[in-house]
């Protein structure tokens, strides 16, 4: 099945180059970017992608083309899910669909009524460690959920300049915990509360972010949660969930690169943690790709729909709201 | 130096128990119980009280006694404290003063006039594990505390006759951890936001309490954190903390019996948590008592003062009307 | 049950001090050394002794004391153990027996032929640790045993004035793990095969013995097993044991005082090990006292009997002639 | 840089595969194999393989290619190392060279005369833990080495057929494990002595082998090492390396599929290890290929030198000796 690839940046190449080591039932024909130039050429023909063009309309067009991976800047993915449904093509799109609600739903519902697949780029539903832990809840292991905990904290944060514009700590960091809480839940989240502080850099403040915040979760089941988030952990990447039960808890440990043990006069040391998003997910990113292929090739529902890209946003536009107003936010009065 | 003990229920025995073995300087004189029986006579003989007695005022008159006990039941605590305070006797008074703000307040006051240590049962911070996480931080080895992480989770729930006069789940059980929350951060605590729910047992929720709840904190100093707690956890006491900050987080792992590990075909097990509180915190009420015998005899501050006695009753008061009416409360509202 | 204790140094003291606060089926009523002085007459006094002597015949011939506790210098163990058994009285004595194979044949038969009970010290047995991993072998966990390891290594060599006396690392420190791993096994060893080097310390070299050791063992079983010593490990006490076996893997941990983490730019860091043996083996020489009041008290077979006390002598002997001749010497050898 | 692969069985594959995918300095031009089919053709056909034939000659004769990946069956690597390199090319041969200690100097010293690199398939040397370990022990952080402890066990014995060929546990399993020791140590073994046992399978030790060995070594440095290997773990591939010296002591924990930890009443559970060797060792295989790469392009020392070959199969033959004769035997002895 012939694929295009729509946005060249990080995550365009990232998924390119998986597919083509790891995905032999998808074939990349063209890869689209406004800002095409001879490094991403380099790379296209270093991966076996015969076309590269300026003009998603190549990609849109093209009737060999089954599927599209939308991995351009946020603001124009409801626009192209929205032309490629129209031009009856699958879809996998990076996460957020939007932060306008409406574009989100018109994006579903163009999907939806195109009759193609729209996969949502969580990736994290596809960590070998997270999974695991889902694969836990789902046999059973825990019971039923009554208690859900997440943390998830960056290396270093993103410089202000993104702070600005990526809609704030909810929208850019803590949505793939809000998709991951309801992922492990297994049940919606009705409401949120969440607090915040400016502990990192007091220019993330400044840009009317906070840089720490932790986010209280009401599930539909009565479960309860929470989710931490901070900016910069000095010890590198730390991503950790616990869903605790009536018969059990199930939990992950920090991703570490290796298992070595050093013990001295000063104690016993782990190495550190993973400094880099890409080495963190690496193959997460190859499995979602791998879902997405065998979801369209064997006429599946997508692991992650439209859906589960709508109520991350929810989730996310609540959080603000509560932190903004001081109070818990009920997902229906963002709805 | 010679101490008094009033009430002799199980923390009563335990305290003397670990006093005649472990606690050379201080000396129990006397212990009394309106329930005195043959049992507990036998139990004072075993560990060479020489004194038992139905009538507390044998203790608190006695010019021998230097310090007294207070293991009474919990409305009789703030009463002892004072009577004892106005004898000139040092105190060690178990947790909480009172459910009542203005006894706890009387309390704290009567043994300030005097001039009395006091010293509060909040046994946890001289847990090993805790304490270790404790020292980390003052320490400075995470840098300024940012996210505090409290778990805590009984391995059953207790009879909801007790619920029902306890207070509830933020007075009987969180107030360990709203403490924990407080001495892990160095700062005070100026908001609390409660979610809960019935998840264990419906008859807990008939008695007007929830058994699953995770209380939202705000610090005086920026930090934020939480505390989840759950009646009943299978697989045993859970108790653990973590203290996230700039320069890196410390936590502890809960504590089990044994480090032996098996691996079958089945996976690697560890052995199963503890079961019950006196075998999970043993050496933290030797400690405690330790400490509250080295405050006294080398005047010194209590590690555990009546101010911290009041702060986890105001916040377990805050946290009762923040789940009653569903936002944020500030200590300051219930002070 | 009266008891006497023979020999006040150090591992006497703990016994005693267990006794009067753990074991309370137990009563001292002498201690004997023939170094007595006031130190130890007040450390009687602290721990309720009534009697202290130069003598030990005064606890021989005393017919109010059923047991004794053998904690004199090595030399004697033998000639005290006979005296005792011809006294009629129950018998714990410290390892080793005797390093005179003659003599530790005859202290056994003394006590077989008087009927009266004899424990050995070896007090690993009793470890929490060790005791949880031979529970799971002997529950059958592991299945058939198949393989053993035992690492056992001190924070610091000992004064090499003690390696001169004390027969060598095979005799004074390997002969607690010669114990385990028959312990651990259920299987007699039938061959060792040793090598050594003098890596710590060179005077312990100029002193005829290794520093360093690993011992080969067979089983009767056909099972295999190896030994590691050092004389110094600079994280501390390190005390590990494996039982491989054809259902699975049993193994403990190195113990630490804490569970404690602490992750940070450098990696993740748990607490240091024991530094001193006492600390590390704590609850064990207090389980073995109570075991073997038990033993006494309710006319059970010891928990390690003399025969116990033999064969890691004979194991020690064997590995001694092994490392000298450069070659494997069975038990059968040096019997 | 063009080679070609002699051999299309299992790890012939894997290094195409992993060429492809993961190693763009080398670009396989022909892939060679007596037993050429369909399969194998098609195989060649999706990783871009231009050229498939039944004859290494058309390898070792094509001036166009530089390196070649020896895959074929073991009686075959020292004839076509000798042909290779007489014909000026680089080589990687999988290991062991051969069991004829002659053959092995010859393929060698034909290398070394021709100037061309010679890499040997030791893979676990660019194990990530295993690597982790080796980069402690070098950088230092456990001072002199004292004590090396290897464990490798496989989840399945191979066919008894296969035994019977191999040349036992200690030239088809052990080699592994005897390289690691003198990868880690930095010192050569100079004598070894082997126990073993037939424990797993009754038709092993019919065969002439043992199932279940541990091996002692004895390093010119005079640190001492032990190895042991299990035909059988039921848990699953268990491989860890211990390194113990004058300033601490680095180890790995077993690998294992993900960090997910489930505790239920039960006990504390975590994932199973890996069942098999391609899964455990996926990122050796790909690193060692592209050392390969990096020492023939950038004209350094192979990682793994012909000499690197050599002594892992002096240490089997010495091992098969000891284990034959009961009796250490010395490295030069068989040398």
């Amino acid at each position: 099945m012939k694929v295009g690839i729509i946005g060249a940046g990080r995550i365009g190449k990232v998924h390119a180059k998986n597919i083509s080591m790891f995905v032999p039932a998808l074939e990349i024909k063209t890869i689209a970017d406004p800002f095409m130039n001879a490094e991403t050429e380099a790379f296209a023909k270093q991966y076996g992608i015969p076309n590269t063009t300026k003009d998603a309309n190549e990609i849109l067009n093209d009737p060999e083309i089954e599927a599209v991976l939308i991995c351009s800047s946020t603001d124009t993915h409801s626009k192209y899910i929205i032309e490629a449904a129209h031009a009856g093509k699958h879809i996998f799109c990076e996460k957020p669909i939007d932060y306008d609600l409406k574009k989100v739903h018109e994006a579903i519902d163009a999907a939806k009524q195109a009759g193609v697949k729209l996969q949502i780029g969580f990736c994290r539903r596809f960590d070998h460690n997270h999974r695991a832990v889902y694969d836990l809840v789902r046999a059973g292991k825990v019971g039923k959920v009554n208690i859900i905990k997440i943390s998830s904290r960056d290396p270093e944060p993103p410089p202000v300049s993104y702070v600005k514009v990526s809609g704030g700590i909810f929208y850019d960091m803590m949505i793939h915990d809000f998709d991951m809480a309801r992922f492990l839940a297994g049940s919606e989240v009705t409401e949120v509360h969440a607090v915040g502080s400016v502990l990192v850099d007091p220019a993330i403040g400044e840009a009317g972010d906070v840089d720490t915040a932790l986010v209280t979760l009401k599930f539909a089941s009565g479960a309860i949660g929470v989710i931490d988030n901070s900016r910069k952990a000095v010890y590198g990447y730390d991503q950790r969930v616990e869903v605790f039960g009536s018969e059990g808890c199930a939990q992950n440990e920090n991703d570490i690169p290796h298992t070595a043990v050093l013990s001295t006069a000063d104690g016993t040391t782990y190495g550190t943690a993973y400094q880099v998003m890409w080495d963190r997910y690496t193959g997460a990113f190859v499995s979602e790709m791998q879902a997405f292929a065998d979801a369209v090739a064997n006429d599946k529902e997508t692991p992650v729909t439209g859906e589960d890209g709508l109520y991350p946003v929810l989730m996310a536009a609540a959080a603000t709201k509560s932190l903004q107003e001081g109070r818990p936010v009920k997902i229906s009065e963002v709805e």
